[in-house]
């Protein structure tokens, strides 16, 4: 078992001086927080908490350029044109409902066509689902092999002259395997068919720039990638985002209201209802500047090779089977697993009682686990903090399930 | 001058050890965070920080503990029957739009009416005028007089029997005024109208009973009461969140998916998509409890003390208009005011050169300025925080305009 010398330290990381025998390995889920994002939030309300963007007084210019500051950070982090396309959400979730709703109600009409990769997250497929029902609008499923591979030939096939948009995970959450959304999005522009990414599992692991891919609209949350809760980004093409109508409407997101109607404010504030969570952003901006300092080179390097580590060692257990592609590289730090014989409840039961952190159930993939008739599963997710030692507790434990649930072997 | 003995202190206020010689007087867009708030955030994210709900390891338990007794301590503060009843946002606005998409959606038709006080704020004005132009609807605004006073009379005379709901503050943000919601409540009840109170400026100052006010949506944000950025919480009757649709969709919010369709999940988690913000869930838990532990009387005391100390010296201020009620206890902390020849962003950027934060503009409230006829308009808000040093130096410096503007007086 050798990985990376490259300095990684769980020693930045709080939760893991509280819990020393804690290995946690639910990242996909949400990951744990450094003490630099800790206190740069902290740092905020004690010396630059105030409504911002509108007030002319100088805790609140603090506030503004500490939220706009953190905008500027995201749009360089994704490669964006202009702040102008990066929309404060909450989280990925709300990024994605933001498109189906304002996007979606302009946009789509009866007999129109919306695609959708059978491996989305919930988040990814509910609002498109919810959208096509409203709207007479036909959903119709890209289905991935048993490898969680799409094909390009699928995709042409899967297009229509009615189909307006397709929405794809850049990482599933239970393959961990990267989709090719370049070339989708090629073939899709080649079609009129406008395609939205879902970056919740890319973006805290893999560089991701919006131009390259040429996507149309990215969603990811903060909290995946470090950061606090309450934060995530929708990128937009500004030119998409300037024709689309507001969501949430209140506050700061108008230039003038009347009795009878209202102007609204320029991007990105259109899209920003509301006071703001400026907190959430500047924590935001800490985490990327976590993630710049160690380097997307370093940080993937380190979970491919804790990732092959457990593949590996995986493979040898008897009765263990892992979902997805049979090569550790596809696997991102995602390993999601069944056990003959043994319930995924269980499975996360006797983990969580040697005091490892992995998830059971249908990892908001219902419709993926319909498509690989199987009922539910066991995921364990790796960020670039877990270490070797982590691995080896994983596998551990892993060898003892079937015994401790009463089988020979 | 005299206030209240009973100790208050900033001391508990970081913001304030940082800035000695700031007076922070824009209560009502933002307050301050106390240390114990703060505190509490961090400890959830070095001690219990997991994506709750669904995991089933001690981590997340402790999240899901942390998330839902937090909702627990929201519904004993507002009074509310069941945690079913409490709908974790992001902001107040959120809240409102929750319910201008869910509830509006399927129950205003074209033809309904949609009656909304003319001093709301934005966040609870354009919902409903996107609503009605969305479904044909007719809105309709309730004026008050230029004291900000609403009479049952006008509402018993603005009401008709297409009027769906009626929309309004219990707390302007431009007047400070307590709008009778109770006796409201009873008149559109008999009209078979439903009420929503927006309760951003009334929640943090003073006792909020959901039960005694009888009204079927409440929304509030926490910023606004000593927690972070990006919480908000909207009570909603049982009843009717059982009938309404889901807002946003995603991970968290289903029972079931399929391909086709999906059946969603019990109050409160059907309106929570996507990973909740269990750190400002806590925050507001925190802030609460710092509420409680004050208590309304000393809190509603002390501010009402400061507001009548400045609102008398105010007047002794020639060319300066208080907007609204000529008594001091009508204004809760709120002083939204003008000084002839003066503008007043002029205004604001002269109280910041003397470090006193207050609020030039239209308050996210310009068809109540139109209706006021005033362009706009300068506010200082209170909160209990604030002393009497606070309010002599306002004063000093509202004395000082004119002259530094040039008048001779």
């Amino acid at each position: 078992m050798t990985v990376s010398d490259k300095l990684f330290s769980k020693a930045d990381f709080p939760v893991f001086e509280k819990y020393k025998d804690l290995v946690y390995l639910d990242n996909s889920a949400t990951q744990q927080k450094p003490r630099q994002v800790l206190e740069r939030v902290e740092k905020y309300y004690r010396e630059e908490n105030a409504n911002p963007l509108r007030g002319l007084y100088d805790l609140s210019v603090k506030a503004t350029d500490a939220y706009e500051n953190s905008r500027e950070k995201v749009r360089e982090f994704i490669g964006a044109n202009s702040t102008k396309e990066i929309i404060f959400t909450r989280n990925a979730s709300e990024s994605l409902n933001l498109i189906a709703y304002s996007w979606g109600r302009e946009n789509i009409t009866s007999g129109d066509e919306i695609l959708v990769a059978i491996s989305e997250h919930h988040s990814d497929l509910l609002p498109w689902q919810l959208l096509a029902k409203e709207k007479g609008a036909t959903l119709k499923y890209l289905d991935c092999d048993k490898f969680g591979k799409y094909t390009a030939d699928d995709l042409k096939k899967a297009l229509t002259s009615r189909t307006k948009i397709f929405a794809i995970a850049q990482i599933s959450n239970v393959f961990g395997r990267v989709n090719p959304i370049k070339e989708f999005a090629k073939i899709c522009h080649e079609n009129g068919t406008l395609i939205v990414c879902d970056g919740a599992q890319s973006v805290p692991h893999i560089p991701v720039d919006v131009n390259d891919l040429d996507v149309d609209f990215l969603a990811f949350s903060g909290h995946k990638m470090l950061a606090p809760m309450g934060i995530g980004v929708l990128y937009g093409r500004e030119e998409l985002l300037e024709k689309m109508p507001p969501f949430l409407s209140g506050g700061e997101m108008i230039e003038y209201v009347t009795r009878e109607g209202a102007t609204y404010a320029e991007l990105p504030h259109k899209f920003e209802a509301g006071t703001v969570n400026v907190g959430g952003a500047v924590g935001l901006a800490a985490a990327i500047d976590y993630i710049n300092d160690i380097g997307f080179e370093a940080i993937e390097k380190r979970e491919n090779e804790l990732t092959e580590l457990a593949f590996n060692e995986m493979n040898k257990v008897p009765y263990v089977n892992i979902i997805g592609s049979e090569k550790a590289e596809d696997h991102h730090g995602i390993l999601t697993f069944t056990i003959e014989g043994v319930h995924p409840h269980d499975i996360a039961a006797i983990f969580d009682a040697d005091n490892i952190a992995i998830r059971a159930g249908h990892h908001c993939a219902q419709p993926l686990h319909q498509h690989l008739s199987v009922q539910s599963t066991t995921r364990m997710s790796l960020a670039f903090y877990n270490d070797e030692e982590d691995i080896k507790r994983f596998i551990e434990t892993l060898k003892t399930i079937r015994r401790r649930m009463g089988y020979d072997r």
